[in-house]
Parts: C-alpha cells; sequence; structure tokens
C-alpha cells in the first residue's frame, strides 16, 4: 500500500507507534516494538502543535539540521529504507559529535512521493529509531508533506553541551597537531561500488556499510569536549581535505598533512588502485566519512591520551600539523610538498 | 546566474550576508542591510558544524519543524520568492504561537534546483528574514543542499516558555467557549483566486494576501499564556473545522459550533457565493488560515477581556462551546444541527 492510499493521518499513526510516542492522544501499537525512552527534560512530545522540553541546567543547547534527498544523498535502487533512516539521523548526530555535544532530541521532517510504499516509510522510520535509542536520543516532532519529486527527509538534531567545553572549527594555533578519529575514504569507495552496483571479490562490505550507516563518533566528541583535549574540532561530512580546510580557514592557521599517515581504509585502497587512481587523492576529497578531527596542543597530549583510553574505538591517528602561514596548504608525500587538495567549490551536499 | 552556477560556497556566502551572519568567518556583505540582531542567548551562529545557544533560566524550550515545498504549498509561478520565505517560517511562528512561546531561534534548510537562479534564493532568504526581524528571531544555522525536483524550504524554529505556561489541545472540558482570531477563509480563497490567475474586481488582495504572507499570532498567543487565558489552543493551518475537531479529539470533548458566528473573511465570502458555494463549509475546510483557536472556561472571561485589551489586533470571537459527548461534533446553523465537517482523511500539507 502507497503512503497516498493510507492517507496523511493513519500514516502518521503508523509513525508515531514506531517512535514510541509519549503524547495522550494516541495508543501504542502493541506489534511493534516500542523503544524504551529516556523521557527525562521531555515535557510535550509529538502530537501537539510543537515539542516541549526542559534544558538541562547549566547547558548550553545545540541545534543542527541535515536532509538527505534522494538522488542526491541516496538512490532508493541501492540504499535499502533502513538504512536511509538510519544515516539522516547519523549526519545529524555527527555536527553534534564534532560541537563535543550530548544528543538529546531530532524532529524528523519527511517529504514523500504519493507512490512511496507505507512499508519503505517504516523502514526509514525504524531505521532513524534504531540509531536514536543507541544515543538515547528522542524524537520529539516532526512533519509529513507530500513530495511532487523525490524523497526527502530533514532532520534537525538538538544536544547540550556545558558553557566552555564546546568544540568549534576555530580554535587551532600553529603548533596544534592534526588527529583524525577511525578510518577514511570507505564510504566514498562504497559509495562507488554501490553506484557501480559491482559484486565478487573487489567490492568490500566494510566500505559500502561506512556510506549506508555512518557511525556518528558522539562518545569521542563528548569525551574530547569534557576532557579539553582539543582546541578545535569538525566532522568529515565533505571529506578530511575540506575538513582540513574548513578548520585552516575559521582558525586562520596553515597545516601540513603527512600522506603517510593517513589511516585510509584497507579496502578502500585496494579498490581505488585496482581503478588505477591515486589512493591519497581519493581519501581526501571523498566525502561521507562522518569521522572528527581535532586540533590538539602538543602540551594537552596527556588530555587526549586519557580520552583514547576511555573512548578506545575509534582510535585516533595523528596527521599532521597546524602552521604559522594561513595561505600555505600543504600534503607532504615523499618528502616532496604539494597543495592539500579539498577546498574546491563544489555544489553537492 | 542559476545557483549551480555560482556553486555552493559563494552561495552559502550570500545567504549569511543576508542574514546578519555572527560567526567570525565571514565578513559582512556592505550592500546588503544587514538585520539588527538580538544576539542575547546566542553563543555560536551559522558557520560551525551547529548553532550554539543559551536556554533562558525558567523557561522551556519549544521546538517545531514545519516544510513548504513547490507544488504542494506554493508555486513558483504565483508565489513570488520573498513570500516564500516570509510563509516558510511564519508556518513555524504560527506552531510557536499556538503553544504560547515566545520565538528565539530558527534553523533554515534549503533544497534548490540547479536552475533556480541566486536572485530567487536571495528573495526567499530576505522574506524569511523580513519576518524572522519583525518577531526578533535569530536564524542561527541551516543547510543548503541541491533538489533534483522541487524547491523545498524546511524551517525549524525554537521558542521558550515559562513552565506551566505552556498551551496544548488537550486541556479543553465541557462547557469552556471556543474563540477564534481574526477572520477565516481569506486565505484559501486567496489561493483559489491565485490558482485561477483571474484578475479583476471579483479579485482581493486581502485574500491574496492572507495566503501569501501569513501573519502568526505570536503576541496574542504569548499574552494568552501569560495571562492563563485558555485551557486549549491550536493554530489553524489545516482549517478551522479540523482544528476544532483536533481540540476535541485532544481533550476528549464534543464540540456545538455556531455557523452565524464565524468571521468568514468578507471577500472570501463574496467570491465564494459568486461561485455558487456554501461559504460557511468552503471557509471550515480551507486550510492557511493561521489564527488561533483557544478553549476559554466562562470563569476566564475576564482573562481573556485583558489579554483583548493588550492585544486588540487580531480580535478574538465566540463561535462555539465545547460539549460532554466526544462523538458529537456539531455545526449549528439555522437552528439545524449538521456535522461539522473538518476532520476528514486527507493527503496533503
Amino acid at each position: 500500500v502507497t503512503v497516498s492510499e493510507l492517507g496523511e493521518r493513519r500514516l502518521l499513526a503508523r509513525i508515531r507507534a514506531r517512535l514510541g510516542v509519549t503524547d495522550r492522544g494516541s495508543q501504542r501499537n502493541a506489534r511493534v516494538r516500542v523503544p524504551d525512552l529516556p523521557t527525562a527534560g521531555l515535557v510535550i512530545g509529538i502530537g501537539d502543535d510543537a515539542a516541549v522540553i526542559s534544558p538541562n541546567r547549566n547547558a548550553q543547547t545545540v541545534l543542527t539540521t541535515d536532509a538527505q534527498i534522494e538522488g542526491v544523498h541516496f538512490e532508493r535502487r541501492f540504499s535499502p529504507a533502513r538504512d536511509i533512516g538510519y544515516r539522516a539521523l547519523a549526519v545529524n548526530l555527527s555536527d553534534l559529535a564534532a560541537m563535543g555535544a550530548r544528543p538529546r532530541w531530532a524532529l524528523l521532517s519527511l517529504a514523500l512521493p504519493d507512490t512511496l510504499l507505507v512499508d519503505e516509510v517504516e523502514g526509514i522510520v525504524d531505521g532513524l529509531s534504531e540509531l536514536a535509542e543507541k544515543h538515547r536520543v528522542v524524537v520529539v516532532g516532526g512533519n509529513v508533506s507530500r513530495s511532487p519529486g523525490p524523497l526527502m527527509i530533514d532532520v534537525t538534531a538538538v544536544g547540550e553541551v556545558r558553557p566552555r567545553r564546546v568544540l568549534t572549527r576555530a580554535g587551532a594555533t600553529a603548533g596544534d597537531e592534526l588527529f583524525v578519529s577511525g578510518t577514511i575514504g570507505g564510504a566514498a569507495a562504497g559509495l562507488e561500488m554501490l553506484k557501480k552496483a559491482v559484486e565478487g571479490p573487489g567490492v568490500s562490505p566494510a566500505c559500502t556499510a561506512r556510506y549506508l550507516r555512518p557511525q556518528p563518533r558522539v562518545r569521542l566528541g563528548m569525551a574530547v569536549a569534557q576532557a579539553r583535549a582539543a582546541r578545535a574540532a569538525i566532522d568529515l561530512s565533505d571529506g578530511l581535505g575540506d575538513a582540513v580546510h574548513q578548520v585552516a580557514d575559521a582558525s586562520g592557521c596553515g597545516v601540513d598533512v603527512d600522506a603517510s599517515a593517513l589511516p585510509i581504509e584497507t579496502s578502500a585502497r585496494t579498490w581505488w588502485e585496482a581503478e588505477g587512481r591515486d589512493p591519497v587523492t581519493a581519501a581526501l576529497t571523498g566525502g561521507d566519512d562522518y569521522e572528527l578531527l581535532v586540533a590538539v596542543p602538543r602540551a594537552w597530549a596527556a588530555r587526549l591520551k586519557h580520552v583514547q583510553s576511555r573512548v578506545t574505538n575509534p582510535p585516533l591517528t595523528k596527521i599532521g600539523v597546524f602552521t604559522k602561514d594561513p595561505s600555505a596548504r600543504v600534503l607532504v608525500r615523499n618528502g616532496t610538498r604539494e597543495t592539500l587538495p579539498g577546498g574546491f567549490e563544489y555544489w553537492r551536499t
């Protein structure tokens, strides 16, 4: 059955049931597993004109919004519905992680083509709900509209951070070292694999999973902020190269990135080498990694070690150092100094 | 020049300049009038991974999101860009008003077709910014994406309300009187006029303006909440009939609405009568009014009078009373009792 056949009212009721609704007007649907919601601070959830929450004392509120659009960020032919929903929240939680914030609440705005199956909508909601539960995020509101074109999912995520603990892009100074979490390039290679619809030994589920289900580095971001272990942070939504340029721009620094230190996902490297492409450039310019990049003064190394002892996964890798001349954005490779790619004009995301 | 020709970076810079950016990284564009922003409570605005704000002490946070989609909520052939932007914020501020909240912050997520002119984007941002300034709302973040289909504008609005002052849909009890603000039906008639592209003496700018530039009843909602003058409130996004049913559903009440009391916009009535249609049904089922409906116990009449002395525009009109039997949703007309229209299944919004 399609969404237009079901009608808006019944569709909304199904969505609410899956999100574990807390408003008075609706009943829980016993056939659906309802998440066990952390309702502390929730005053009014889904079902009224707006949601109402009580901010924690001594916390600032962190707000971000990001959309996933069919044909731009995903395609239904290779992204399962659950993964589309998972990803729609993940990219927002990644932004909160980059600020060092604890995610608390989310709003979900869906624009649905008339012919979309209700099953697909439920899959999207379930995937989003799965990640929400993992990070104890409660979906408190949203909106459902028709779309005369692509499927669109717009999520607003709300988090909290203690004053003066928030991580911005602008704090790095010359001498600070750059660390990146996890591995890079996997998601970009995975998306290429999915687009080419290739199968066989060359294709890595490790890469495709990185694209389909990004893992926002929520615990790491919070631990870094809590320990004051970094002077600047950003998440890698548009690639490591772009992220380094963004922090350098906002902080007024130059940068030396060491090509040999980059933690390129092994199966992504294999994929690109088989295609005759340079894995370093591909990994630096490929998007969708959703790892964190942090700038850490040498004197704070012990704090970072403490963070890594608390949050061991993903590991942090030192990949370079910020420098004085803001115009010098350098990739050091085999002893030669190249221009760091990534800060180009693009029309994407 | 189109958005894809300009490129994402430069487009973002233009949008930020128009919104009166507060982040460190960017310069104000001297050619553009930058709004004078109320920055109290703003910690980090547009330009980082997320925005950071300081909630007021003793306030709860109110969150809402609503999308405007080309071909569903507006059409570019008859909605000027400025009005599209104005409307995208207005529908969200109306939701905050219905909770009695003071609007504070907004996030703007745009999905833009490649061929859209940059002028149009600037118009949308300027229209949104105009209404934001009027209500001292600051746009603190957002997102710009490509759209392979229609233009979409998703706004998240954040407000504040004092605990126990918030207005919900669920508080009405039998005997409470229903009041609606302003006039109804104007926006629906205005949209019909625009769609038919008619011109001449039958067309009323009063109606088309109601559709193109809805005025969210922010001051009225805040005054009602502050004075505790209503037990329930809702805004009329999907028509008065629907709104009455929603409050009755959430409150477990029935309702008698007096057809002769409905404040139908005069030129809408004229329009529908000329078309041979029943103005009462058209006004009850027509959407986009964005007035407020409030449920007021008789004993609180003095409080409501106090509110009306403070906020004289729009006036409030008594249109009916809530009753005991939840299944009795009645329109009283010429002494006969009809079923109140509006609570039907639809696939709209």
